[in-house]
């Protein structure tokens, strides 16, 4: 659209995706703009582009005094900015724009770079006033990747927003004297919830509510960052005249101060202060690191519980207080001599009072077992015919029997499949694969024995596997206590194989046995492109049995320099490992093989006469801890930084060689 | 189907695939079979599964004595055999299956392994006789791959088919006592063109007509094997008791005897003959290659024309004699003199007395410029709306101005795009992709300029590229007398991308100009795991101008051991490359990087400041020419063997440095 005074409202734009750059443009080209132009209650509902990283925005905000409001957005899976306030040209520059009662549903993880969900402008134009309202709207699991909201411009405005369970932060990114006033910050304990980093010159952050955050580092609670001295525009300004006073902060896990000290970032905050903020940690562990000086900020006036070890020696007043939830629903102090923190007067912005009222507001994930049980009865593609019926969230029982699958069984639904008696129920196929996932389909097993033994006498068969290329629809696989068992007959029988473009948000694997496997079991790798994507975000492999495995347990890979992700995560503990990942096929030469994960736990395995665990750190800080594992006949793990100079930072402790 | 005395007639299976082994099979399961049955006027019409590596029948025989006739099975684009006849239990041996007067139409080059058309028995239990008889069928361009019939068991009758323009061979793989007679060969001089290849014993080979046929080594006109000693079931038997006689070869390039001796097959043929063939060559080439010891093959009552540098020194006469065609369509000598060769009673069967009357045996692809001739006038999206609107085979004219496209042009048929005056038709694009061709699509490209001045500042967009995954239809694309430039906008701009398991039948460039671009020509590199799977089978790149590219200007990547692939092809002659494939992300450090491409031609080309041509040698016996090139500032070639031990086999010849 393009002109003045234009209002559109009403539409809803699903089941598709637009051939151009956005879905709806506050222009008709580079010089015909919109001004003093409203789009209201406008539903963009999973409108996503099915070639994932096929980049666009769903709303391109160009010209000045333009309002987008009680619109909602949900379900944008594809690469780019959910929404770009844009300033390229000089006719959107302080532009007085108005984005308010939106209600941002759940944006799902990308797996890479490119997932914002709110956008200001660019690094390019930055030093520039946008003079854009972003307030009273509703942020809801936006979970895209590390921002949130990225404020790349000057002079705007970050009002009474509530943000609930997102994965993230709200970054100033760029440009100077913006203003944060009354957001609320829920995590409730999810993981890498985060709140507010501020960058650049004269931020002003007062009486927002933050609470149940469990981000860190650049996605923490709370971060002032160091800045790159004579920065360039694109890299980072020093933080200068920032005022954060009057916000609330409880159970915040992590507030970074300094943070991104290295040797380019050296220039520490100055003239900046911490006022009349309240601090409660319920397990009573201080929040704060401190990665530099930071004797340019003030602290005065702030109130905190008893915490250990707060390295913040004056200014914070340690009480012993308590806390109740009052009628807005935020925690507020029970003694009246703590009156600090958010104002009593704060009013949160609700789900319903944001988007158009008459589109329902949907969950947007299908809870493993919330549907019907059926019973199974053994024999010839029976398990197919009752994948094809069952309906979402369905539980599969299996009889005890045989299972003979001639077809590949395609999930595109969320159902549990699990045996009636654990172990009784045997399943066998005679395609190159017995499961596919793809878009909106889950899988749970439990209980079941499936054996390769009937499988086609080729290669590369493949127990389990995704669409083999281009999902965009994030999936979830859990394995207990079942018995995998004789993927021989002939070489590189894997186990599960992610396709390229495929995205779990997690594989749960507990209790399970592995036997008699030729090829891999989890190959987690297909993006070699090294543009920051990557298949799992967590991986979790705890207590399992894997004995005469000829490839790797594992491969996850995640390349690229950028550190806009917070995966992938493994966690690989209690389990026994024997006579693994020898054979020649396995080009990594590996047990584990790692490539950019950020968050590793190996620990409590028994290793027996196998490959090695090897591990290659890229970007970002990873996070790597291998700890307690017996190691009889193996190799000690091997750890490499590719990038970073100096050791590496994996804590290795007490792995026994025998 | 199983049971007894079944007739199934008139079945139609198109626009689909099979969910399981196979789309009709003569069985129920492992031990209900079908014998006495008859399968007749069936048609399998490109019922492929759309993931091309996702392998299947067409048809499996199996039980005894049943019939598969009249049928027609054409454009089977996915891996597996079209058809299959099984004998992998008792009940399926000696089976005297009759497979008369089908219509076995193009298969496409599946750039692979996998792509036979039919196949009898396999190496397991090649020693069984499966006692088939395979007559008057025509196979019209079955291009799958090298092997058009695969014999893998014994006492089958190859009588009386017609092998049109297909490239590959007629194999007697596995198995014993095979009679091949009457067949017709007519390879019209097309590429790897085949006719029979012996290997085992008691082979008899008679009355065959084979003309025109260029194909070379195991692909050759005609093959005679050398074994290995005490061979293994599944490797080379040696040639014992041949019976090559009364057949006529005419234009056929090569003849090879002895062929693949190397360290391991070092088992001559013995106590086998040619009696009473006809030889002739018009360009009075001999086409006999020896590679080993032929005393075992007796040579008696041939005759040939006059020949040069014949090998074969006795038992061939050598007569002056010229041919006529026959009511048959067949050439014979017309002296009267000349009385060998095949019986003049010899009725080749012909295509319209195979498959079913009542359906139509269709062209399977449209010829660039069959179509209607379009003009079209300058303007925004002007170019996407023309292909839109455009039908198979037409032709665009580009009236002179500046077309901007801010949409991705998505091709799924055939078109020509071609400036009305030579350089006047200017394309820019605002996505990051300017065409996509998808199945169905095929381009050519004449006289117009692109320019990359107008894409989106990010890294990676594309020209032109296929689908990012999983093609099955193979493409065409043609570009000539062009402008590409500017694709700099950020780094790695490419100019022409395949799609993992896209497939070009070919890419022909000629007469072209690149210049300033950040990013690689021809990334045909995207099967990198090493399963003899390719993007292209013939990349021509012919007097073109590269003026400052950053990336590779051709990736050529064909990786795995398997042999069966003719393969991919380079023809890289009188180019001019100055300033070429330097950056630093270019990783092969190579301007032309060629991994297992098997012919390649390099020559006449100046290089100038650039990087040099990287050739990888994997299996089969490349055929690599690099000569009369002349190259300042930049590097010799680089050929290395990855797998053959000694020298590499490459002919490096008057290749100038300055």
């Amino acid at each position: 659209m393009a002109g003045k005074h234009l209002i559109v409202s009403g539409l809803v734009f699903k089941e598709g995706y637009t051939p151009s750059n956005e879905v709806i443009a506050f222009r008709e080209n580079k010089t015909e703009l919109a001004y003093y132009s409203r789009v209201t209650e406008v539903v963009i509902d999973n409108f996503s582009n099915p070639d994932k990283f096929e980049s666009d925005y769903w709303v391109g905000l160009f010209g000045k005094h333009n309002r987008f409001d009680h619109s909602m957005l949900v379900g944008k899976r594809n690469k780019g900015v959910t929404m770009a306030v844009r300033l390229n040209t000089e006719a959107s520059r302080e532009n007085h724009h108005r984005i308010d009662h939106n209600y941002f549903g759940p944006r799902p993880m990308l797996g890479s770079n490119g997932g914002e969900t709110l956008r200001i402008g660019t690094s390019h134009y930055s030093l520039s006033d946008s003079l854009t309202v972003v307030e009273n709207n509703y942020f809801d699991r936006c979970d895209g990747e590390v921002e949130i909201i990225s404020v790349k411009s000057g002079a705007n405005k970050i009002l009474n927003n509530t943000f609930f369970e997102s994965r993230g932060t709200l970054t100033l990114r760029h440009g100077n004297g913006n203003l944060v006033e009354g957001n609320v910050f829920k995590g409730n304990g999810v993981d890498h919830t985060g709140g507010i980093r501020i960058i650049n010159r004269d931020q002003i952050v007062k009486n927002n509510y933050l609470e149940g955050l469990t981000g860190y580092r650049f996605g923490s609670g709370f971060t002032v960052m160091n800045g790159v001295p004579n920065s360039t525009i694109n890299r980072y300004h020093q933080v200068v005249n920032a005022k954060v006073e009057n916000n609330t902060f409880i159970n915040v896990e992590h507030i970074h101060l300094a943070a991104g000290s290295d040797a380019e970032r050296t220039a520490v905050p100055k003239n900046s202060y911490f006022k009349n903020n309240l601090f409660y940690n319920e397990n009573n562990k201080a929040p704060f690191s401190l990665f530099d000086d930071i004797s340019g900020i003030a602290f005065a006036g702030n109130v905190s519980n008893l915490l250990k070890d707060n390295k913040i020696k004056s200014g914070i007043s340690a009480q012993n207080f308590s806390l109740t939830k009052a009628s807005n629903g935020l925690l507020y102090p029970n003694e009246n001599s703590v009156n600090v923190g958010v104002s009593a007067k704060l009013k949160p912005t609700i789900k319903a009072d944001t988007g158009p009222i008459w589109y329902a507001k949907k969950e947007p994930i299908v809870s493993f077992n919330s549907g019907k049980t059926i019973q199974v009865s053994a024999g010839e593609n029976a398990l197919f015919d009752a994948v094809e019926k069952a309906s979402e969230g369905d539980v599969l029982v299996l009889t005890d029997g045989n299972y003979v699958e001639n077809k590949i069984i395609t999930l595109n639904k969320t159902l549990t499949i699990k045996a009636a008696n654990a172990h009784k129920a045997k399943i066998t196929f005679g395609r190159s694969t017995l499961f596919a996932i793809v878009d909106h389909g889950s899988l749970s097993l439990e209980g079941v024995v499936i054996s390769g033994s009937e499988s086609p006498d080729s290669t590369g068969n493949t127990l389990i596997r995704t669409a083999k290329w281009g999902m965009l629809v994030n999936y979830r696989f859990s394995m207990l206590n079942s018995i995998i068992e004789d993927l021989d007959i002939n070489h590189s029988f894997h186990f599960f194989d992610s396709g390229s473009r495929a995205f779990a948000d997690y594989i749960s694997i507990k209790g399970n046995t592995f036997k008699n496997i030729t090829g891999d079991l989890f190959r987690m790798d297909k993006e070699q492109d090294d543009l920051g994507i990557y298949n799992t975000e967590y991986l979790t492999v705890e207590n399992n049995t894997f004995d005469s495995i000829g490839g790797a347990i594992v491969k996850l890979y995640r390349g690229g320099k950028d550190e806009s992700t917070f995966g992938p995560h493994l966690s690989f503990v209690n389990n026994k490992v024997l006579n693994a990942s020898k054979d020649k096929r396995n080009k990594t030469l590996a047990s584990l093989y790692l490539h950019g994960a950020q968050v590793v736990s190996i620990s409590g395995n028994e290793f027996n006469d196998s490959a090695p665990i090897v591990i290659e750190h890229t970007v970002g800080e990873p996070i790597t801890v291998v700890k307690n594992n017996s190691l009889t006949k193996t190799s000690l793990p091997s750890v490499k930084e590719l990038h970073a100079k100096g050791p590496h930072t994996a804590v290795l402790l007490n792995n026994k060689q025998y």
